[in-house]
């Protein structure tokens, strides 16, 4: 099923802040890409804000610009509305008068989401537009739609992860560096990893409203905000972190539901992880969220929770989705490749040897210095580079093995010196190599 | 948008090995879950098989057993065709005359797409058939959705990662315990996480097959899979590993694309990767796959990549996507949240008092010795039991810091024990608690 019928898709973004500029800039620095992919026209035509947005990065051409949202809502040539103004006054008013007007919706606003669900939800029910919500949780981590589409044959039995930046960028600093926990927030609102006033960042608010959109989607039921328990990390001293790794462990600020027999179970508060866990890994202002399902097992996305870019990609990802099914009634929305069959092209790969790689490599030799002069003065000879190198003690058989670190080079030079090396009789057998990953 | 036409999908299922018998069993177990969040009933009808099934978990009652898959393909009331067969012979003979009759397709067939690719998706373009195949790659993982819907704004930069479960099972158990490759194969080929003929998995073919599949939806061009270069695990010594350790890096049998201005790079080979990257850590037989956008910057999912029940997890997330669409022409596929607003209902959640978590202590003490046999004491009498202790050292201004680990306990039963203990003149300032995350 392939055929388009609507080949332009008109966007009006209210709140031209980070996401809002954000969003605009990726629709028009990657249209062609998306227009490869969808077949689909997606034009930014309006955008509504009241703080001073000549300065921004974005082409104005063709973009009107106005102070009211109004101006937005009432084009009737607006198909999908973007709110991001954040909040449960103007945001919630926009959102309910486009259903209203049967426009199709994106948001990022997980406060409103949470906290008014079941009326957000029915407006986009009752309305002919669609719902985009991709954003409101883990930034640019496309968890709902895993959740919702990828997951959609499990019964997901728990949904556990750090789901807020700030408070995992001042639990990384003060894991890392020793540092009080007032001059670690001090800092990330420096760096400007925390707002003015943190507190729906440190006092686990925000967690609380993404674990409650997770927990709708996940358990299909609604559930009141305020029954979660929320507890923030302010509490949290430098020593509690040394003496949980002492332990095994890190402290990370954890949002967490759980479906089991008895109930369903909501909770955000400060917890100690196994460095076992790779929640345990996620440094700075990442988010990373687990959800397990009764067939998919222990599953893990990663990625930044929130920033300009990252939000934008997952507004983005909603706004195509949305255009897709607008333009292709009756049919399938997404292809199976993404871009339509007919739009995608044969393309060569860049052959091996002319790509580059870090190398590793090990060879076993009775005297490892003369080894690594031998070696060392081939490579030089074939004008490649070496660094790092260590010798593995004790050695076996009166050999010891040796490595180096090669910087970035090309294969087939590496290949010619390997080929090379690999005739001396000072080297006890071949040379083995490993590329290094980046 | 919500009004729904047909309400039953009939399935057919072409092979019952682990992966076809997880699916039906998913699709039996998880049904009244599944028709909450869709409002269809999916039900598995016929199967083809030429191996024993009467063993097998399933309810045979409504679903005809064959041994042919003509059976199947010719069963007019069959809407979704599920090829579970592998190999590029039958299976391509099932997946093309599917498409050719106009039904659906859904496969984990990754060898076949990634060396027939234009064939078979040119075969779904035009079909008016829908063709799913998220479970080809990263068994439980959405990656494929996350790229084609998630990322559909970004410009994809790069994908890489741990695709093959079996080759990181051997690399994991040489890294752990030391073992030779061969060893480490025979003990993966008892355990089950290696074939009898492991070639694929072991010499980075199976990989190789991922990584095509992954480019051509990120890319969106086709690629030559022999084009890939590809090298498997078989040459790797536990002194690399150890050496490698050495560096700070871990061995993993890694699969990348990259595009940048140069062109497109595809590889497969064993790469030494710094143990602070996540990868690094993804052990036994786990996948993790990362991919960069222009937008979202680095992302990472992770899960089981394999075997019966996450494979049949991402088999029923394509059957579901796929009977949404069949049952709601016209309209939107998926709701915002899954399932229809109005099969939604308010759910309350347990009360924080009820539920049980294991919890870490911390108090400040000038005497530890004393400290802790008073905290004991006092829990005791409360009747919660205590796990492991530690003291930091050195003090500060005459008082150490002192932890204990609490085994799983009510909230309420720690709090009135929390309450109690912080009235105690002995500790210095309040108990610290933080629960630990499991």
């Amino acid at each position: 099923m392939h055929q388009d019928m609507k080949k332009t898709i008109n966007v009006g973004v209210c709140g031209l802040g980070t996401v809002g500029a954000g969003t605009v800039q990726l629709l028009q620095n990657n249209m062609a890409l998306i227009q490869q992919r969808t077949g689909v026209t997606i034009r930014v035509t309006r955008a509504a804000t009241i703080d001073a947005y000549q300065h921004l990065d974005i082409d104005f051409k063709d973009l009107a610009v106005t102070d009211s949202v109004d101006d937005v809502l009432n084009d009737p040539d607006i198909d999908v509305i973007v709110e991001l103004i954040g909040g449960d006054g103007l945001a919630k008013k926009i959102i309910l008068e486009a259903f209203d007007k049967g426009k199709s919706v994106v948001t990022a606003n997980k406060a409103l989401i949470a906290k008014h669900s079941q009326e957000i939800f029915r407006s986009a029910f009752e309305s002919s537009g669609m719902f985009g919500f991709e954003a409101s949780v883990g930034g640019g981590i496309p968890i709902i739609r895993s959740i919702r589409d990828g997951f959609s044959g499990d019964r997901i039995e728990s949904i556990s992860g750090i789901m807020n930046g700030t408070a995992n960028y001042i639990l990384s600093s003060m894991s890392n560096d020793g540092t009080e926990f007032n001059d670690a927030l001090k800092m990330a609102q420096e760096k400007g990893y925390a707002e003015a006033d943190p507190t729906f960042d440190i006092e686990g608010i925000d967690t609380a409203h993404k674990v409650v959109i997770l927990m709708e989607l996940a358990f299909n039921a609604f559930f009141d905000f305020d029954q979660l328990y929320t507890e923030g990390i302010t509490k949290i001293e430098p020593a509690d972190i040394q003496l949980a790794r002492q332990f095994g462990y890190a402290i990370k600020l954890i949002g967490q539901a759980h479906n089991s027999e008895k109930g369903i179970e909501g909770r955000v508060h400060p917890a100690l992880v196994s460095l076992n866990n790779m929640l345990a890994s996620v440094q700075g202002a990442f988010n990373a969220i687990s959800v397990t399902g009764n067939f998919v097992g222990n599953t893990l996305s990663y990625g930044a929770g929130a920033g300009s870019h990252p939000t934008a990609s997952a507004v983005a990802g909603d706004i195509i989705e949305i255009s897709r099914r607008l333009t292709n009634l009756g049919g399938e929305a997404t292809p199976p490749l993404s871009a339509s069959f007919d739009r995608l092209e044969k393309v060569d790969l860049i052959p091996m040897e002319e790509t580059e790689s870090r190398f590793f490599l090990r060879f076993n030799t009775k005297n490892p210095d003369e080894g690594l002069a031998i070696v060392g003065e081939e490579l030089n000879r074939k004008d490649i580079k070496i660094g790092e190198q260590q010798i593995l003690e004790p050695g076996l058989n009166g050999e010891k093995s040796v490595a180096i670190l090669i910087p970035a080079v090309s294969e087939s030079k590496m290949q010619t010196a390997l080929n090379h090396l690999n005739g001396l009789d000072a080297l006890s057998g071949s040379i083995g190599y490993i590329r290094i990953f980046e």
